[in-house]
């Protein structure tokens, strides 16, 4: 029996566990994509005790709990801090086979140091060891980045924010990690979604662009992208959901926005029109700054009304989509190559019965001499990000395309303490290529290895944004 | 090598061993769904033979036997029954890989105490050896029943039934376990089948409603569900096929009714906006009832007219459909969460393509504080019962949400041998998290795992359902 | 660790390799399905050099060089041999858990007998080795095929072929593999592609039919498939990507055919009517002739315009479609069954995610005594074609009906050297069953797994075509 969680954890093999110790435990982080506050970072207040920094924003625990029965006033709720985490370490005892035992425990050793094992009975010492060292400086939000040895971080945000935050950091000498905006139109492309013509006013206000028309979306989001890629933004970000494409959308997706902005109800024909003509022109733009463009699909979100009109969006009461995406992607995709502006892409789904539509989708466009992997097949995302999502979905892309050209890990996450993820992540990388090695299906050529392992880790991500 | 099926059959690790003979083994059987009929459990009558016991009613055997080219004639015609027991132990012997394999051997193994292997050679004697059995009080139907530890057998029951035979089986002190009536409605719901008229009639006589309305439906409906309340019912059942949802369904739910009574063919829409008034409905009746309703979705049925023609349904001619749920079911239930009616549920699909689907919506509706797993991720159904089909929903239920709140195993079976499978479940329970334990993934804390293990395997069951 | 790709590559058990040196590997190859040139095996020329072998038409590595960045030049372009072979070289030793790196391997193995593994520093070494032999009369197209005891070839041809090579072949007894036509109209089918209409006068040529209607163009047919039947064609094939179902589809199939034939755009429900008819009446056609016919499911093809417009089809920009296929494939072979016309079928689908559907959608049409595995589902197909997915094609086989009865591997390939591709298969299929039997899931039944390894490697195919 393997010992719980040691150094070898999730490292099965010899192979593995050289090709882990040796190289990827080494590599720095490159986390491009992940939902931080900026100005979280930017004011860098220490954070008031362990169940805020564990379990504020974090979705994935509520949900987890719910599912316990937990009464939600100890959840999104105002229950005592102390009674959250006890309630946690209730919960996260019986988690087995939850991608949460593992984060969480990596999370008290990475961070805190604390190899106790999380129940009921150790919540107490747990919650008071780690609420003395979050009073000290090295515990600190920044430090917390630090201590991981990340390299740049990208946040999600809204194209039109201000970025103030980015611009504070960036003239900060004192933190050397990049934060840098990532560029998320949702609001601009998501034209039957309530509040619509208020977002439409605002962009043009932060652009400076009169907004008439869906060509004038375009230009007041061309102005923003520029206004990003300044303060070191290179990569854009679509919660695509479903795909959409219509055929010949111009004049449809202008019919659609004027009725938008009069306030009426649009066909699913009219939205994906207009959500087309946007999602082209922005590829465009994306195209000629040199971006990366993510879409995210097959999310199902805000199923429970009653939660959502309580809590809003994010809060753990989201699913997959099943959707079909294969027809609309590839066209969408194809109207973007014909154009000549097919940005640099990473597609993630979230429904992994469609890794295998993902890994062949992307080599239909795979036609820029120069570039490995111009079109990713994204980390395994959201429900998918645990250990047998990770295996799966490398498992896919190698059989179908190039592991070996695999931007890798992000950890998409709103939590401080996330990093951890990225070892995880590596682990899985390093056991997947030991057991490919150890049962004779590839070399034992290390030289070859250490390079797939480094560059799948960091160098190809490096090279790919080019922040 | 292991021993072919010997005591440790599926347990590869000593952690698994110790999980399933120290735990698992020992505890009781709730069958909370199946198709055992409770006019033979009432009447006690002996089996006739092997053949009658083995491949009587049991459409998997029968769907393998075709598959190997058997005539009809030894399948579900008038051959002779020794030739039809012959006939299936020369394919069986044939069906590496398939669960027919196993759980043929335990059936033999565990109802009769034959460890002979099953082939050709050995038919006569094995029928002969069992139908010796057969002829003795020990292998009457009630007590293939109690040799199993069974405590209660959910049955599958029409809202039209008097359930005259679940009565005499309540009164009957001499059989202990409890025998109870689930609660089938789909004939009210199936307003595009042949026979919705005549049904509507039926149900209007067995209730003393007279049936106008949608809404008549439901207040029948509801009465019937008292009346099976009282007899000891705690779940309904839906074959949902596919799911409908129609937003404000309510005024076309009523047309579609009169047009249906009328006898006029109804539109697809029409059909679900009738389906999803009459399912929120019975969301409304059975959350006041306190029960949980079942889910069964992704069958697509009776795909060869001749056999239907020829037999009528459930004779092996069923597959899996690829139909998209996640949109239409989500909605469906949140309607009922919405309205404050969405009772215990518990949500089955056929299409393994959908397991991350149902382990993500789920979480969807646990909103209820105190009910751990108020709505469930059901067992692997039908062509999922088997080896990789309970691996894959139990590593997709344990990623995705807490395996530790599953209502465990059912056998969903036409046949009094089929207890076994709770066995077979308990071995792969067992195999998976020893699995986890052995490879430093949970720690080898045997008091939480003994907690987790009886509670999948009966505790759970227990608490959830009321009996 | 095992060393790389030695005499038990793939074979992790004792039993598993019993099986394969004992059984597999002796048995001859029937490649029933492939898409070899007839005028390339008769004219039997030379290759000029190892690119052009292990390259020429190969879109499986084409698409994997792309997916790396190598200019189109040194892929479909003009750009000199040996440079093309070194970038190859240097691509496939980064294709770590890629088919390629296996088959690759094995080709060098099995065809050349080298054993160094290729990268960009033995690019030279190996090329100029494999060219030496290539030089040699050992190495013509046929003694390729020679050298792997294939004793039957199909490939793949047009109704309005005059098989004139296959004529030559059938002739000269200096060959002693049978290369026998497929008959693939897809042209007569997909109605809505251009040059129907000039095709539909190729056919009426080549029948001597004179086509005005729908049911001429199945007259036209039917005397083609005779002619192929004469020249030993026994299967047929579709390239059907979506399924087709239009109930009562004959008189708007006859409408869609004559609009079809002035030009005018058909809508989906015309084309389907169409596609309809006469796949219909193909069965028939094909029921009639005793021959066996395969649907190809799920591929969506030429995704990239620019690409399609410079190279044309099969150029590596394909990938997977996940449209819905149960519904309509159940309805167009049920409408077959009960025309008393279903002949012998092989369902393949490109996307694993439908495993499940055709695993358990041949069971309802296996209705024919006398015939083991009347309806197939096909061997892992294209994308599928790779160690992950043999491994879930035949365990979903095995554990939804009969693994037994499956006919086995086919190469589906262009190439003269991919031969090995059979060794990769039975190395899987005796690996899985080895497994089972360690696992003490099977018995250690020496001779039925004989049987069993032996029939799936050759007897089954043998006996289900009747060649």
């Amino acid at each position: 029996m393997k010992q719980f969680m040691d150094k070898d954890f999730l490292l099965s093999t010899p192979t593995a566990r050289t090709l882990y110790h040796e190289y990827a435990e080494k590599m720095p982080i490159i986390d491009y994509h992940c939902h931080l506050s900026p100005k979280e970072i930017a004011e860098n207040k220490p954070f008031k005790n362990a169940t805020q920094l564990f379990l504020g924003g974090d979705h994935y625990k509520w949900r987890f709990m719910a599912s316990l029965g937990v009464d939600d006033k100890f959840i999104r709720g105002d229950g005592d801090d102390f009674e959250k985490f006890r309630l946690y370490a209730k919960c996260i005892s019986l988690a087995i086979g939850n991608p949460l035992y593992h984060w969480t425990h990596l999370e008290l050793k990475r961070v805190f140091g604390i190899d106790t094992v999380l129940n009921e009975s150790t919540a107490r010492e747990i919650y008071d060891r780690c609420n003395a060292l979050l009073a000290t400086p090295d515990f600190l939000p920044r430090k917390l980045i630090e201590r991981f040895d990340v390299r740049v971080v990208c946040t999600t945000d809204d194209p039109a924010d201000t970025l103030v935050y980015h611009e504070k950091l960036a003239k900060d000498t004192s933190f050397p990690v990049k934060v840098l905006p990532t560029f998320r139109p949702d609001k601009a492309v998501k034209i039957n979604l309530e509040g619509f013509r208020e977002y439409i006013s605002l962009l043009s206000d932060m652009s400076g662009v009169k907004i008439a028309s869906a060509k004038d979306v375009l230009d007041a989001l061309a102005l923003r992208a520029e206004y990003f890629h300044d303060r070191g933004c290179r990569i854009s970000d679509h919660a695509l959901d479903t795909v959409p494409f219509e055929e010949n959308c111009e004049a449809l997706a202008q019919e659609a926005f004027e009725k938008a902005m009069r306030g009426e109800a649009l066909s699913e024909k009219e939205t994906d029109a207009y959500r087309t003509y946007i999602m082209i022109g922005l590829g465009e733009i994306y195209s000629k700054l040199g971006w990366a463009q993510q879409y995210h699909m097959n999310a199902q979100r805000n199923n429970n009304t009653l939660i959502f009109k309580k809590y809003g969006p994010d809060v753990g009461f989201d699913s997959i989509s099943d959707a079909p995406i294969s027809g609309k992607l590839c066209r969408l995709l194809d109207a973007q190559e014909v154009k000549g502006c097919l940005p640099k892409t990473i597609l993630y789904t979230l429904n992994p019965a469609a890794n295998y539509i993902l890994g062949t989708a992307i080599g239909n466009y795979q036609t820029k001499g120069g570039i490995a992997g111009k079109i990713q097949f994204g980390s395994a995302w959201w429900f998918c990000d645990q250990k047998e999502g990770m295996y799966e979905h490398m498992k896919t892309l190698a059989a179908l395309g190039a592991l070996s050209a695999f931007v890798g890990m992000l950890t998409d996450s709103r939590s401080f303490v996330s990093y951890p993820r990225h070892e995880y992540f590596r682990r899985i990388l390093c056991d997947l290529l030991g057991q490919w090695v150890e049962n004779g299906e590839y070399p034992a050529d290390m030289p070859t290895l250490k390079l797939i392992v480094e560059n799948i880790c960091y160098g190809n991500a490096a090279s790919y944004f080019s922040f």
